[in-house]
């Protein structure tokens, strides 16, 4: 894939740098990005020639920034595109599809999209040891892949994160340290360590390679649909890499003569606890205020300075889309509601997806006659505690039939 | 698909059955068990044709129970088989890989093949309530299987269940009832629920439709070994069946042209605190002794009185394979060798098969020259707890570069 990847660029000032450990421009501190050669690739790709390649996120290799084969994480990607029918009559619009990385492979997110770019790419610039600042799902799947790797790696978490993510991170072997304070200090302490130690800090040095796993996202959804391009696509933000790579996705499929060009909005999602993109979009600025104390049960999105939150505001309006935001009671609603009309569990970030989407279809952002796609990015296991007290008690009886039937006969 | 699937047969008398919500044989209480036109299948299927069918266990509709189109859990199955050399090396064999039911859909857990057969069953047999007796994986994806299609369901639990496998359920909206005792009582329950109420339960009335989901976990092995079956197959057993299904795939392989017939063995595993139908294999008797009290971290293993017990020592002794047991210490050691080999998490069963398959390569019983799969059924989120006063401790720092140093320091 050598001919295809060119270099990385300024996303600012357009000065270009060589494919090494780099991620921001020397010049203006504007982040860097992975460019491609899309005349060589558009003349090499076709339809085709994906459907017939593996069944994971490496049919799209020739737009992932790797100049050998991939290395890490060759089953990750092409979860379901599921055909929503049931949620979507709950919510009140035509033709709606979930996007569902709760299955993703192997740590159940879509972190594991962007991790196994980023490793596979360490491992070509001969990195032995990697690691993240993260919230809770990058460190999952940092450990998982770095272990089936055997890369050495280290883990930087905010000290409070849920028990599920530390131990789904721990069990790996990887060595966690919690930093006390929010992902903010956690992300700021890793660039002064990727600043002194020769670590591969997938979302620090590594963050151009990383951030491009999550455009096999938006690509899966396109094959998914028969190539075409959603009328709305809903994306939950954290730092707002996600949506801003989704969208890039589709307009690198257009520009490669994989789908027909078309209007399309994509939306994004916050939880109300931490919200800095869609608080600034609603103001209609373009400067992001800080969150300094993130309040949420959706901790996966707590990122108060999101590093990609002014690129997130720019792709949402120059689509025409809108950002949104739910309280922690609309995002438990929204767990719920999805698993009860589709059997997907999604963690918290899930439930702001789903809970602002029920927003933006209410509020005619998004005309109930459209085609919408909601982007459920993890799996509910990893944040089963914010339920207990918000799911139907369990009925405890004898076994007996005559217990039985008193349980019954009251429901009936 | 209904010039295939033929009609249920008992296991012991070879009575025929018509193709209803039957379990038993009325004549001699043996299970029935669905049966094939295996000469019409031979003459339709093929490698070839199993190869385009779906990305999903439905590329094996010929030899599962059903009259029409599947219409539940149609993204099930298909779960990676992971050549896993970093194990292989740390338990001293050649060639071992991993079926890995982790992360199946939609509730990752192997249980996940066996519900989409038996719900696709009940809503061609016009049920419209389903349920199960569940150690917590059959509950979770019965729930999640019934939500997403529509149907009313009620599971019924050992009231004493890890708490992430209650709310994996609860969250669906099932109605989930706990019930006084270990898993046998509840399954007798539900019998004596069967007998009253026309509902499809999928482990009783429904169990011979169910069972059959099984078979695509081994055919899909052998598919994924390039259509050739494994020298050993190590399998972890509560009921038995599943271990009885994947030699059954073996075989109507075989039968059907797909594989080359060659010796194969086949080994359970279970655990030490409930370890029935190994004991029995270890005393050279087909008498299972019922364990009336399980006690084990394997909760999803914990059936004393394993309904197919019988007919998985046969399969083991027929094979050449032996059964094996570990204790609760062995599955946490069987659990972490995996995830810091392979990444790949898995539940308690999970460790159960791991910890026997390193006993079984240790005694000689699978020889270090083999080519070995294990099959790991279900993933570790659910049991996570079982974990936590067993991995290393985070470390918990300010966030300062000075406080980190310390701990690489220490480290190196």
């Amino acid at each position: 894939m050598k001919e295809f990847f060119d270099c990385l660029k300024c996303k600012e000032c357009g000065r270009t740098y060589p494919k090494e450990a780099f991620h921001v421009c020397e010049f203006d501190f504007g982040p860097l990005e992975a460019t491609y050669n899309y005349h060589k690739i558009k003349k090499y790709i076709s339809r085709h020639l994906i459907e017939s390649g593996p069944h994971s996120m490496w049919r799209y290799e020739p737009f992932l920034p790797l100049e050998g084969s991939p290395t890490v994480g060759l089953h990750t990607g092409m979860t379901p595109l599921i055909h929503a029918q049931r949620l979507a009559k709950a919510l009140g619009v035509k033709d709606l599809y979930l996007k569902n990385d709760t299955v993703n492979i192997p740590s159940l997110s879509f972190k594991d999209r962007v991790v196994s770019v980023a490793l596979s790419r360490a491992k070509e610039l001969d990195f032995h040891v990697v690691s993240c600042a993260s919230t809770g799902n990058l460190a999952n799947s940092l450990a998982a892949h770095a272990a089936s790797s055997g890369l050495k790696s280290y883990v930087l978490i905010p000290a409070d994160l849920e028990l599920a993510k530390v131990i789904g991170s721990l069990v790996y072997n990887t060595k966690v340290i919690g930093i006390r304070g929010p992902y903010d200090k956690v992300n700021r302490l890793c660039s002064e360590i990727a600043g002194k130690y020769r670590w591969a800090f997938v979302n620090v040095n590594f963050r151009p390679y990383y951030a491009e796993g999550s455009k096999t996202m938006g690509f899966e959804i396109l094959e998914q649909l028969g190539w075409k391009i959603p009328d709305h696509t809903v994306i939950c933000m954290a730092s707002g890499s996600l949506l801003t790579k989704i969208d890039k996705a589709y307009r690198e499929a257009i520009i490669c003569g994989l789908v027909e060009e078309k209007p399309y909005a994509i939306h994004g999602a916050q939880a109300l606890g931490c919200n800095p993109i869609t608080a600034a979009f609603k103001k209609g600025t373009d400067l992001i205020r800080p969150v300094a104390h993130p309040n949420t049960i959706a901790k996966s999105l707590a990122i108060g300075t999101p590093a990609d939150g002014y690129y997130a505001i720019q792709t949402i309006r120059r689509t025409g889309g809108f950002s949104e935001d739910v309280d922690d009671h609309e995002i438990i609603e929204g767990i719920k509601i999805l698993a009860e009309t589709e059997g997907v569990f999604a963690e918290t970030a899930g439930g702001v997806t789903v809970g602002c989407a029920k927003k933006l279809i209410e509020k005619g952002h998004i005309p109930s006659t459209s085609q919408v796609v909601l982007c459920i990015t993890g799996n509910g296991l990893k944040t089963a505690d914010v339920l207990k007290d918000h799911l139907q008690p369990i009925e405890v009886i004898d076994p007996t039939i005559q217990d039985f039937d008193k349980i019954i006969d009251f429901e009936n």
